[in-house]
């Protein structure tokens, strides 16, 4: 094999508000083989996730930040080249923390950090393994299920619904039997999502009054509401609450570019008035049971039930711009960063 | 018996901030006796809450409004004075609603909704009736219990440590092995509230930095908050979060007499990366265990394990300046309005 270069994208700066192309710097290595017991990865697919803002900055978090001049955290889908591992094999398909980078050299010691596991692309395509059998599948699959706990009959609410997460929890409320009203910016998010995902209904936040849309599509009020956007919609939707409510706090992306403080939650008192929850959740807390889980999303994707849909943008140079595509809106399904064909 | 008068306070007009004198009204009545089936009860002692001030306002809340021109509500401990109700009879110590009055006829229809109920008074007090006995205690026992889940060991944090609630709270987390510390207003709260209660701290608000106070005194985090004030204290303890913490929303006397919108919690992120909860509590939810709650909380009064305060102020037309006592902190105790001496 001749020598191979890597090219990474590293954080160079800490942002302040929105970052730009002038928080990375990009990088080039060559690529060493693996020692005993190690695995070199060639990066396919990295997923892009709003989490990662929160990963640009300093302070403790349920996750150490990234430091200045680190390849970015990203977690991908790769090919394994070669491996002195005798649990993988050159060809293999895998997933991992793979960085914002072409090439992983993973040592035996680290590979247990590194998440690096084999994926089964019988069960779900290479994106669909960064979405809906991914890290944002297991986010909506655990939040619904282990902090939402939806009964059939239960009106349940999700912001971000044509995200990644945003698409699983709502289709598999749907399946638990419950009524699904999803948030989502501009008229074709909110068309696919009903149309082609069958939620109930869709509030476009951007064309008009979501409080409105809730008082309209929820008339019971609202026993689960899912959040990812955090903000104003939080509010709305705290003001709709049923008695008994559960709200799963799994992101706020209306704040993580905000220079100043996180708007906090001004109607909280509802969950007093209507005796409801409001919980936090991080998907790392259930890696020993996301093998459950993809087996149950992977047998709806099979039969139908759930779809999914994927933002795909091609080139590691393009990951700044990327990026950012999520805060304004501009993805429309999980946004994957597409590395190299094969 | 010859004709008695009833001297009632009547919420005359809705507040904007803090209620005065203006927003009352008194009237005078004289009293009927009871009908077949029915009870006079004259009032002995009121409890004065912070939730009556959520009261005055309108609006939908976990309870209705009290109408303009409405005899204030209010809970109390009374004695039966006339009685055509084969279960009640003059003599017997009751509770109550009872309303801002020195008397109360209640017709048999009316028994369920108003609640009356004969106590003991040989298992507490009658001020212990309005205290660890009554609502506070109720509400203290059941958001601590049902809702916190306390565990031997864990940090236990309780603002308005001195006041009713509070006071219950804390020293039931203490018998129940917590490391407990209150925050209360004031060098002669917290020394009471420590050297009388037996918390382990407390943190003067009125005094210094709470965060600072927060971690002297909880260096694991905060495993359990019960929350009475909201504002900036909650935000302080939602920075100090264990993870899996559990935060009781009991109150947000704080806000009660904003003008403008309730500060939400900014910090409120703090509930995702700590995989936290925040959850409320109407103890009403809970009437049906109360004999047990008492019956508890009573074996603890008499066997010394658990002390009480009362703070009472005496005569029903001094009610619109005592119940302000509890929004500027001026009241150290369970405040408790005595009506009648007997």
């Amino acid at each position: 094999m001749s020598t191979l270069t890597n090219h990474q994208v590293r954080l160079a700066a800490r942002p302040v508000g929105t970052a730009t192309r002038a928080n990375w710097s990009t990088t080039t290595e060559a690529v060493a083989q693996p020692a005993e017991g190690g695995v070199l990865v060639k990066t396919l697919a990295l997923s892009l996730d709003p989490a990662m803002r929160g990963w640009m900055n300093e302070g403790k978090s349920y996750i150490a930040p990234v430091g200045i001049g680190e390849v970015m955290r990203a977690g991908g889908i790769g090919k394994v080249i070669a491996s002195r591992n005798p649990k993988f094999a050159a060809g293999d398909i895998v997933s991992a923390a793979l960085g914002v980078q072409e090439y992983l050299l993973i040592a035996q010691g680290d590979i247990p950090r590194s998440g690096l596991a084999k994926i089964d692309l019988a069960l779900g395509s290479l994106t669909q393994w960064l979405n809906v059998l991914g890290m944002p599948g297991m986010t909506g699959y655990f939040g619904l299920m282990d902090v939402g706990l939806p009964k059939a009959g239960e009106t349940v609410v999700v912001s971000g619904a044509a995200g990644a997460v945003g698409q699983t929890v709502g289709q598999l409320a749907k399946i638990k039997g419950c009524h699904v009203v999803g948030i989502a910016g501009g008229k074709a998010k909110c068309d696919w999502v009903v149309q082609e995902l069958g939620f109930d209904a869709c509030i476009d936040y951007k064309a008009g009054d979501v409080k409105a849309g809730l008082k309209e599509h929820c008339p019971r009020g609202v026993d689960i509401y899912f959040d990812n956007v955090g903000g104003d919609i939080l509010d709305a939707v705290l003001a709709r609450l049923a008695r008994g409510a559960r709200i799963v706090i799994c992101g706020a992306i209306s704040q993580y570019n905000n220079t100043g403080a996180v708007q906090g939650p001004k109607n909280y008192l509802s969950l007093l008035v209507n005796r409801a929850r409001m919980q936090g959740i991080v998907v790392f807390d259930y890696a020993d049971r996301y093998p459950l889980a993809v087996a149950e999303l992977a047998g709806y994707l099979k039969d139908g039930r759930m779809k999914s849909k994927e933002d795909v943008v091609t080139g590691l140079d393009t990951f700044p711009e990327a990026l950012t595509r999520l805060f304004t809106g501009q993805n429309f399904g999980k946004l994957v960063l597409q590395v190299a064909e094969d």
